[in-house]
């Protein structure tokens, strides 16, 4: 099996109306996706955010698990949240994960909004058997700019249930893009 | 396709210690589980606790963004939180979807537990083709109880990757749950 990274970006992602944001960071996000990091055997969960303060923030609420009374309380947290790195940019999370599993990751957006040159989940999950390193990179509020898919080597095509209605957390989405992709059946 | 509920109980559910405890609702649960439930077409998602201020606060969050300011800014919310019904017990909820699809529906538990008499994901997934109602019942803090899970018609099957770690946030084990047995493919 690849090695398999997953990416929540802050910035650059749209707000409500189109324009270009760096959001809050919600540390809800980063237990459930570190969850969900470890269950799927994820070889790391970078969070991305330029915001200076926003990586002290996470940086204390992983520290408060990771050592001490939070470990001795939640060891299953300390566990999950060992897979978290913190990142400025797309560019300094794919440059760590180069240096880590030694090859480039292949770039892979994820949307919730259909279009052209969409890559299958089938398609996906058979490729992660004899690709290179893979980013998943998943953005948060209203969803990731257009230059950011552009530059992304794959488009993963949206989620979709038996109806019209597509407008889930990006925790849930997370949870089943990666079952879909890693879960066992 | 039968009718599928979805109930996130709050009591009797276990704590830490294994000690049965009415965890406290939140509505981040409420939010990401009623996106879920539009998703994936379910009837309707009961948020089941017996503490009458959990009651009031959940109320007043659905009056919030179904009604005037919140519909408003962000319809999508009103028209998830829609499937949103609150019950004190299980069996009331139960009683109620009775009277909504005419039959009284199969109590499915869920577990990230393994055990004697799992019903599998893809089991289930057919079942739903031919069966009557069913309501998905998922527990908060540590767990459904024994007895409330000795009370249900199934267990379903934990959700696996292909790791050993298995402890999800409940938000993204419904999302992946629904998916399994709802997810178009």
């Amino acid at each position: 099996m690849t090695d398999v990274y997953l990416a929540l970006v802050h910035h650059p992602v749209y707000n409500k109306r189109r324009q270009v944001i760096a959001a809050a960071l919600t540390t809800i996000d980063l237990h459930d996706i570190a969850r969900l990091s470890a269950t799927y055997g994820l070889k790391g969960f970078y969070v991305v955010t330029p915001l200076e303060d926003q990586i002290k923030v996470a940086q204390a609420m992983i520290d408060h698990w990771a050592e001490g009374w939070g470990r001795e309380y939640n060891a299953t947290r300390a566990e999950a949240l060992s897979l978290v790195s913190l990142a400025y940019t797309i560019d300094e999370a794919t440059e760590r994960i180069r240096h880590n599993s030694g090859a480039r990751p292949t770039l892979v957006a994820t949307t919730a909004a259909n279009g052209p040159g969409r890559t299958s989940f089938a398609d996906m999950r058979c490729g992660l058997l004899r690709e290179g390193p893979i980013l998943l990179i998943l953005g948060t509020a209203w969803g990731l700019t257009d230059e950011t898919m552009a530059a992304c080597d794959k488009i993963l095509e949206p989620i979709t249930g038996p109806t019209r209605y597509n407008h889930l957390s990006v925790r849930a989405a997370a949870g089943i893009i990666l079952d879909r992709l890693l879960g066992i059946r």
